[in-house]
C-alpha cells in the first residue's frame, strides 16, 4: 500500500495507447509536430480562449519557466513559504529567472490571504533601485497541502496584487485535482480571475511526463519560445508530449483520473473523521490526506507495509498542534490509486 | 520519404514495450526506481568501469549539464564551430555554465584536429585574469558531418588538451552510430581514448526522449544530482527514463538500431558515388550522407517529394566547391528507415 | 545638520593625501601595483595572520563577491532577514552566486542568535537535492541597527553552523565602528571568532570608495582574481584603491574616525536617555541612534532642518511599540559629523 | 621610460582639484548628489542631445553593462575577435548578460567591415530558436590597434546591421582619442552615425577610476538603474565619479588631455617611419603606436629600460609579417607621458 505521492505511479493506459497510436511515420522535430498543434487547440477550447501552450517533462520546468517569463532577474515572486517553487525546485526559479527572489510568506493550509499579500507589498518601496522589485505573485492549485483555492480567493489575491502590477501564476501540478474539487470550468479559476500563466501538470494526473506552460495572454509568451530550448526542454520529438496529452484531455480523462484520485481522498478523510483513531491535520479538497497519527497507530501502519511521507508540522494551526509523540502524515491518492487498497487503509485507520 | 533527421522517427517497438512493462505498481519517484538504478548498472558493464550515469530527456540538456560540470562560469570550451553546442542548443551551454564560453575551432568535416587544439591553446595565456580560461575540450561522435574520430585520433586530442589541464567530453548524440561505425568498444573511444564524460544518445538511436550523462570519474559528477534537479531533469517517474534505456540496451539492440541505420546511409552514398548524378560531399562513415545536387536532380527530388535538408556549404573542402545552381544535402537515415525507401531515392539519385 | 548616512561625506583629508602621495609616475596595473600589495600586508598585520585582500569599489560588491565564493548556485546564505545582503542590495548577491538563496532569519536588534540559527538548519535535511543547501552565514558587524556582535556571540553562530559545513562571512561596511565600540581586536572578532571572509569598509568609515573583501584562509580565495575582473571590479589604476586603505589604515587612522563617529553617536543617545522628550529604540552599540520621536519633536527637527531617515519598526521589541503619530528615525555619526551639530541636535531632542 | 599602457598612471591634477573641491560638506548618497546631475547635463551639451548617463569604475563595467541592456540572455552581439569585450574582460559581457554570445569577427587593425558583419548575419537564420539570435554590434573606438573608425564607416556599420534590427555599441575606453584624433564633433561620430549606447571613457583619459554609459535613448536605459546597483557599480558616495567626469569635461580638458597624448604617439610613429630600424605594424591614428622590433633592437630598448607590452601578431597583414625574431610591441601614450622621454625613445628608435 503506496500512498507516498501521486508520481509514484506510471502511466494511464490511455495515455500509453495515445503514444502507441502517436508512433507510426515521421513527424516535424522540435514541437512542430501535428500533435503538439493539436494540443495547443485543445487546450484553447478548454479554457474557451487562444492560449499559447508550451509542453515540458517536468513540472518544474514548467514553473521555471513560467516565473522567469514574469520577472526580470532583479524581481521578486511573492509566494507562499511552502510552496513546491520554495521547497521542492532546488532553486531552479531563480536559474532560470537569472536570479530574482522568492519572497516566502505564510498562510494556514499553505493558502495566501489578499491580506497577506497587500502587507508585503507595502513594506517595499515601489521603484527603488537598492530593493528587488515584486513582479510576480505565485500559488499552487492545489496547494501543497492538499487545499483549493475558490474562484473568489483567486479573484481577491489578483486585486491585492494588480495595483502594483504584479504578473499572476498558477502552479498547477494538480490543477486537474483542484478543478474537479471545485466543479468549476478551467477558465473561471484561471484567467477569469485574473491568471496569467499557469502551469498545467499532466505528470501526477496520469502521464510519464507532461507539463504545460499556458500563457492566457500570448503576448507574454513571445520569448518563450527561446527560453524552452535554451533550457533543454524543447523535446525533438515532440509529438511524444502532445501525444500524451491527447490521451489526457480526450473526452475529459483527466477529470476522470483526478476525480478517481479525489474520491479516494475523501472516502479516507471522510473514514479517518468518522473515527477516533487519528485526526485530519486540516479539510481534504483535493487527492491528499493529512492525518495526525498517534504514536500506536503509526506503529500499526508501518507494520502492515503501509508507505507515506511524515510532513513538516509548520502548517498546523496552533489549537491542533502534535502531542508528544504523534506524526503528521501525508497520504496521497492518484488515479491509479486502487479502491480496495484504500478500503484496507481504512480499516487500519477509519 | 523523410530524410529530414534522425528524429523524425517514434520510439523503437523495444522501447515501447520496455515502457509498458515498466508501468505496472508504484515505484520510487525522481531516479530513486529500480530502472534507474540498474541502467546505471547496465552503463557500467557496457564500459568496462563502475560510472556515474545521469539521465534527461533532451541531448541539449545532457551537453549543457555535461559541459557545466567540468568548466567555471569564467571557463571556457574548445569545441568545432559546426557543434551542436555552438550552432542549435540557443545558448544552452552558456546558460547551464552560468556564462563559459565557447571557442569555436575550424575544421573540415566537422572534426577537430590535435594541432588546431593546440594553436588554440597557445594564443591563450594560462592562469591570466583577464581572460576567459579553456576548461574543457568537447568533440561530437559522430560529427554534425557524419564522421567520425577513430580512438587514436580522440587519444591525441587527449594528448594536446591534457597539458592544460582540460577536461574533455564527448556529444555523442549519435555514439551508437559511431560506435557501430568503429566496431570497436564503447570504452575504447571513450575514457580509454581519454573521455571524462559521455553524452550517450537514446533518442536519435530508438528513444523516445532519454539521453544519459555518463561520467567515467565519479568524482566529477559529486554535483550533479542537485544540477539535474535545478534545471528541471529529475523526471518524477524517472522510470520512464530507465525503461527506455533498459529497452535500448538489451541485447544490444542500440547497436544494431545503429547498424541499420549506417547500412541504409552506405547503401546511397555507394550508390550517389557510383552514379555521375551528383557526388558526396566527404566520407560517409555513420547515418547521414551528404550529398551536392545539380539544379536539376534537387527539383527532381523535391517533385517526387523526397524531403532532406539543405545544409551549409562551410564545411566543404575548396576543391569541392559549389558549381552555380547546386545546393548541399544532408539525408540522415534513422532505426526506422524503410530500406525500400532507400531504393526508390537510389533509383533517383544514384 | 545631516544624519541621513554615514556615506553623505566625503574622504577624510588624510585619504585626500595619501591618493595624492600616490599620484606620481607610473604605477602596474590591475592591482599589481605597490599600494596593493602594501595594503595586502598591512591587512596580514591587522589581523596578526597571512590573508588574501582583494580591493573593490562598494560594499553591495564586496558582499556579493564574497558570498559567491562560499556558496554553488543551489546553496543557500543564512543571514538576518533586516541585513544589508538581504534588503539594500538589488540581488546582488543573488547575480553574483548565479541564482544562491538568501535565507532570512529573524532576530531582535537585527542580531541572530545560535537558536535561531540551529532550527533553520533542523528544518532543512542535509543532502537533499530537492532542495536549496545552506552553506554560508552571514552576520552584519555593525549591524543595521548600530547594534554590535560580541566575540562570544560570535563563536556561538560558529558553533551553531559549523556541524552543517556552514562558511561563516561577516559584513563589516561599518566593521571599524564596531571594532572601535568592542574595544577588542580584529583578530579577535573575525577569524579567532570563527569568521572565514570579511567584507572590510572603507567607504563609510573615510574612504572615497575602497572596500576589500579579506580571506582568513588563503585557500578559500583561490577563485577570487577571476571573480573580481570578471564583475568589472578589478580597478585598472589599482593604487587608486590601495591608496586610500593606506590613508586609513596607517597609524590607526581608521580607528580614530570610527571612535568620533562613536562618541557622537553616544552623545546623543545619552541626552536623549537623560531627557524626556524622546526615547531610544535600542541601545547604541556604534554610530548609529535610533530614536523613537513623538509628532511635535519630529515637526519640530524637521523646521529646523534637521535631516534624518525614517526606519522601519520590524526590529521594534513589542514593549516599545510606537505611540500613535511616533516615528522611528535613524541618526548616523560619521567621521566628519560636527560636534557642534551634535550639540546643536541635543539642544533640540535631549 | 614606461609605455606599457595608458592605465600606468595616475589621475590629472585637475580630476584631483575637481576631488578636492567636491570633498566639502554633505551630499545625496547613490548617485542623487549634484555633480552625478551636473554631468548628465554636460553630457547631453557635449552630445548636442538629452542622453541618460551611467557613472560607473571600469571599462568592463561600462560594457559589459551597456551590452546586458541590449541583448536578451539567448542573444548575440557581432564584435572583432579582438575587441576588448572578447579579449580583455575574463567573460564580463557574458555574465552581466546572463549568458549572452559574442560572436567573434575578423578584420584588418582591429576594424570591423560591413561586408564583414553582412555575411555573419546572412550565415544566421533570423528567428530559428535553435540558435542564438544576433541583436547587437559593438565596436571600439579607438581600437586596440589604435585604429579610428570614420563617421562613414561607422554609419556603414549601422547600414548593415539595421536590417536585422541590432542595437548598436560603441566601446570608447579611448573615445577622447578617437574624437581628438578625428576632429568631428562626440555627437557626429556616435548617435548622428547610429549608435545607440557609448562607453565613454574616463580612466585612461585622466581620471582615477571613472567610465560613463551613455545612452542616446533613454527609454534603453529604463532598467540601468537596477542593473547597476546590483553588479555592485552604484558608488554611495556619488560624487566621487561626478566629480571626476566635472575635472575631465570642463573646458574641455578631456579632449586636451587625449590631443596630448596623439601628439606624442604621433612624434614617435614619424620618426620610425622616417627612420630604417624599425617599421609600423599599421598607421596610427590615436595614441598607441605598434612598432615591428628587429631583435637587436628589442635588446637595446629592453637594455635601456624603455617598458612596452609584446603584442599579438593576428593583425598583421601578409606582407607585414614578421621576420625571425622579430617582435611586435605596442607603445602607448598618456595624458602624463613626458615629451622628454618620447624624445629619449625616439633617439632609441627612429
Amino acid at each position: 500500500m503506496n500512498f507516498i505521492s501521486d508520481n509514484t505511479a506510471g502511466a494511464s493506459p490511455r495515455v500509453m495507447s495515445a503514444l502507441a497510436a502517436a508512433n507510426e511515420g515521421p513527424a516535424a522535430g522540435y514541437g512542430a509536430d501535428d500533435w503538439s498543434r493539436r494540443v495547443e487547440e485543445r487546450f484553447g477550447a478548454l479554457f474557451e480562449r487562444e492560449v499559447a501552450a508550451f509542453l515540458v517533462t517536468t513540472g518544474t520546468a514548467a514553473n521555471a519557466l513560467a516565473l522567469a517569463s514574469l520577472v526580470r532577474p532583479w524581481g521578486a515572486v511573492l509566494t507562499h513559504r511552502e510552496s513546491h517553487v520554495v521547497e521542492d525546485e532546488c532553486g531552479a526559479p531563480e536559474f532560470f529567472s537569472d536570479g530574482a527572489k522568492l519572497i516566502e510568506l505564510p498562510g494556514t493550509g499553505a493558502k495566501l490571504t489578499a491580506a497577506t499579500v497587500t502587507e508585503a507589498l507595502d513594506h517595499r518601496q515601489p521603484g527603488s533601485f537598492h530593493n528587488v522589485q515584486p513582479q510576480a505573485l505565485s500559488i499552487t492549485q492545489a496547494t501543497a497541502c492538499g487545499t483549493v483555492y475558490t474562484p473568489a480567493e483567486v479573484r481577491a489575491l489578483r486585486d491585492a496584487s494588480q495595483a502594483r502590477g504584479l504578473a499572476f501564476h498558477m502552479d498547477g501540478a494538480r490543477f486537474a485535482n483542484a478543478v474537479a474539487s471545485l466543479g468549476c470550468s478551467p477558465a473561471e479559476i484561471t484567467w477569469k480571475a485574473g491568471i496569467d500563466v499557469l502551469s498545467f501538470g499532466g505528470t501526477k494526473n496520469g502521464a510519464w511526463a507532461a507539463e504545460a506552460v499556458i500563457f492566457f495572454d500570448k503576448a507574454m509568451a513571445e520569448e518563450m519560445t527561446w527560453r524552452r530550448k535554451r533550457a533543454g526542454q524543447t523535446l525533438s520529438k515532440g509529438r511524444f508530449l502532445g501525444a500524451q496529452f491527447e490521451g489526457l484531455l480526450a473526452q475529459d480523462h483527466w477529470l476522470d483520473l483526478a476525480r478517481h484520485a479525489n474520491a479516494q481522498a475523501r472516502r479516507l478523510s471522510e473514514a479517518v473523521a468518522a473515527g477516533d483513531k487519528a485526526r485530519l491535520a486540516w479539510p481534504v479538497e483535493a487527492n491528499e490526506v493529512f492525518i495526525i497519527l498517534p504514536p500506536a497507530l503509526h506503529a500499526t501502519l508501518q507494520a502492515a507495509g503501509v508507505r507515506y511521507h511524515p510532513w513538516s508540522t509548520r502548517s498546523l494551526a496552533p489549537e491542533n498542534a502534535l502531542q508528544p509523540g504523534e506524526i503528521l502524515a501525508r497520504f496521497v491518492m492518484s488515479f491509479a490509486t486502487d479502491p480496495a487498497e484504500v478500503t484496507r487503509l481504512i480499516a487500519l485507520i477509519g
